[in-house]
């Protein structure tokens, strides 16, 4: 199996840890890189307390290929994610001059203020990113990329960062829905895993019309390895118990 | 403002990860742990990866007052949290006779196997987290708890585990919604925050109806203190702009 590139990502935003939102975002995007081969490894959901936003970042740049934010890019009081990058690269806030000309032409001049225009700062040496939906930018350092949190603009600025980014061997996956109780198939499946070993296989139970059943996600690389180890599993428990949930 | 416990949630799980599954369980527990004055300060998902799984619980445990995970105590190969988490406590893991005696009463004999039977393996010095769900127990060693990632499992469990944590003075929230965008709330806002610094202001756009409205979430410990703060932001706006979404 060729390494992938990684991923990490880091939910900025009280509202997602006090239960109030539920996030959205963390789900489309893992599935937006694994298309392009990048894997998410890890995502953080942390509160909009500058210090540990600073120690967070720094501890996954250094550890991962790429690390995306989302949240506390806004106007108000409480969005200080620009800040604190800025801090963790030990670069000072600059009011970014394309982003200051995007806001004053979007809005109505009665609408400008000051509180508006600090969507434009942005560290020092970042480059924007567009933000097609409401103007105001995000932007990306490095390896950090900085996003909004509402979900149809950041979504939009998926967009903009899939071409920057260099993609891996995409994981291809498999899901078998099976209507019997995983513990009556796990040894059968430890046993598919040992001799699979370039194959992940992931079992998760679920409750099917009230009664347990399982479904069996088998991911790779490699495409004829993945079929040959979903033809074990089908093999061996039978064609009437399987639906191949979906394929990719 | 009194400080609080605290409280780190671990998901374990490479679905969330890959977007496969949308998690429910760090909204639920978050809620919960609110209200017993508990704050959840940070959630993390991270891979089913032992070495992983090891030093998140290490360093989360020593952060924070409570932690708690979900996800990876079934019966399969890719349910490895009780192994690692053994391995962060320096402990081996055991058969539980309590665990053991349970599975042995819920499953009828020709169920039985040594994939179930693991379920009730557990780092040596834990005590059992019932599981009226489906009698495969979670577990919980100093302040680490482990628990099941099936939400209606989870959820009983969590019922299990509050009267065995140490609450604080819980937060009181009250949630305003305008229907003006945040730019144009945001320098009267920060005045109201740094008037009441025992008050934490939250601003969150959404878009209702096509148009961008905001949602104001004040949040404190003392009730006469976040009406005050409620009161000053009111007043401020006219009451006819203001819809009281909920108070808690």
């Amino acid at each position: 199996m060729t390494a992938s590139p990684t991923a990490c990502m880091i939910l900025i935003g009280n509202e997602i840890l006090s239960g109030r939102t539920q996030d959205k975002n963390l789900g489309y995007l893992a599935n937006e890189l694994g298309k392009m081969g990048i894997r998410m490894m890890e995502a953080r959901v942390i509160a909009d307390i500058e210090p540990v936003i600073i120690d967070t970042v720094n501890e996954c740049r250094a550890k991962f290929t790429y690390v995306f934010t989302t949240g506390g890019i806004g106007p108000t009081h409480d969005d200080i994610t620009s800040e604190s990058i800025a801090k963790a690269f030990g670069v000072p806030v600059i009011r970014h001059p394309d982003a200051q000309r995007r806001l004053l032409l979007h809005y109505k001049p009665e609408d400008i203020n000051e509180a508006r225009m600090k969507m434009a700062d942005v560290p020092e040496g970042a480059q924007l990113i567009d933000n097609p939906v409401s103007a105001a930018p995000g932007f990306y350092i490095e390896n950090v990329f900085v996003m909004a949190g509402v979900p149809r603009i950041m979504q939009a600025m998926v967009d903009f960062i899939k071409p920057l980014l260099k993609g891996g061997q995409p994981m291809r996956s498999v899901t078998l829905e099976v209507e019997r109780p995983e513990g009556d198939l796990a040894a059968f499946i430890t046993q598919v895993q040992e001799a699979f070993s370039g194959i992940e296989i992931g079992v998760y139970p679920l409750i099917k019309q009230g009664m347990l059943a399982t479904n069996i996600v088998l991911r790779g690389q490699d495409e004829t390895i993945l079929h040959d180890s979903v033809n074990a599993v089908r093999r061996k428990l039978g064609e009437h118990d399987i639906i191949v949930l979906d394929a990719a």
